[in-house]
């Protein structure tokens, strides 16, 4: 597939009616405050509305992951995928809409609100409190791939998890 | 026209792809701080987002109306009408998605954003400094009908305009 | 409620997407038949249609009422009522896009459209034989109100449902 | 860039509102005619939708691919490329929805719509009558790329431009 194919899928990614509002919100929610106040507040935002959305089935790994794209499909926000590792749960996001409505300065910041949403469901699913979903690092695939784990809080805090 | 079929408009007014997201926002960033600091971050928010949208042509009312009418539509945020009354201008927004987006509780501040955009636009068509634009009372019309006015500021700033 | 809110609200109803091809379609095939070979194609595509989606509970009017609605709400296609009568079944349909989609002049078969998508759901909740589902009468409230019935065929067929 | 993204990307690009009716449309419109009737159809469609839009300027290659592609991108129908060959100029149409909206199998035909739609436009610039345009091949790219050329009319009409 050719590069002009994949920029033309990302720049309908994001619905024209709040585009320029969210780069709006962008631009001014980014003069507030630094990386990790601004990952808290789109964690809590993510939390906030995770609770919009009931996760049908999490009987099993693959069930959870079709409730989850059941969401991510009807609103267009991309598709995940949900993989067990040794010793923590990998969740890997694919072309949200977020690098083209909150801008690619943004990326540093913005999947926080992804982080949020997924911790708040696995909350709901009634999780280990001993486990922490966090951001495993900085966005991938030209800002169109984001990876978050599921493990065991016992290292500090990392760059990205720090709040 | 049926109550109803008004219930089943706004409904629909606002993406589905955001919904969810900016009832977050207005949840969360209600909780930051009073209303006139709420109004002025949306008020700014609203100058940034005009930015991204050039009005072509200022030479009539009519043909401002005309311009600004044109943005909504694509935007799918309801439309305006521009009238001129004795000592101010008055635009008046009708069936903007704010209400549904933002949640009817945010009916006290999310106009901000309209009168941001609004007071920008003026702005950039090089309006007399002395003018102001505000928002003239709270919404209207169960949070579908906007007024905002651009007159001379000799008054004290009102409740609204307060910053 | 406003003329031009009206206005507004129906000329969004229809996805900017498929407009243009909807309205060449209409004018094409409007030239290919009478009005009655019109609404038998345009009442089995609704058929084919229909098939698409499953009515999750027919148990009651009201749940039934509310598993349509649910389909038309994503679909962004209006709403619908259902009411008894004394010897028929009543579908009243709201503010569907045909109008704006096929045009005005299509409003004599456009509707037939509806009356096979609701023919077939009937139908596949195992409605009595002798039952018929069509269109009461010509579109109502300017192209935004159609009423189906749904009652024994005893008498000859009308104009719209002849075929 | 992986298949699923893909997939993904193609399952989003035809309005919901409609996906269901054209499909409807395509299963019901395939059974009425061979492909060349079907072809001409649609071509006849493409041309009739062409007339809603202006293409604002032909002045030269470049240009004219800047107006199509700023309605293919306000459709979000894909974009295209234009380019000179010895003798025919070739119009590539990148990732149009109409692979998800009429179905793989209506891939004989479906395309015979932006034909039309190029056909008429090249009209509308004024083209020399003695050239023609029609779809050099079959899909490529499993449905996602189609190809056009603008030549003068010599040889006998190939299967897909036969009507």
């Amino acid at each position: 597939m050719s590069t002009t194919n994949v920029q033309y899928y990302e720049s309908q990614q994001c619905s024209t009616q709040w585009k320029a509002f969210l780069r709006a919100f962008s631009t001014e929610f980014a003069s507030k405050g630094d990386i990790s106040d601004l990952r808290a507040f789109m964690h809590q935002m993510g939390r906030t509305m995770a609770q919009e959305f009931s996760i049908g089935d999490g009987s099993s790994l693959s069930a959870l992951e079709d409730s989850i794209n059941q969401i991510w499909f009807q609103l267009n926000w991309g598709w995940a995928e949900i993989a067990e590792e040794a010793d923590s749960l990998v969740i890997v996001h694919h072309v949200s809409p977020l690098k083209v409505a909150f801008g690619e300065d943004a990326l540093t910041w913005s999947p926080a609100l992804l982080e949020g949403i997924y911790a708040q469901w696995f909350d709901s699913l009634g999780m280990d409190k001993t486990l922490r979903l966090s951001q495993r690092k900085a966005a991938l695939e030209e800002g169109q791939l984001f990876v978050f784990e599921l493990k065991k809080q016992i290292e500090e805090p990392s760059y990205f998890t720090r709040r």
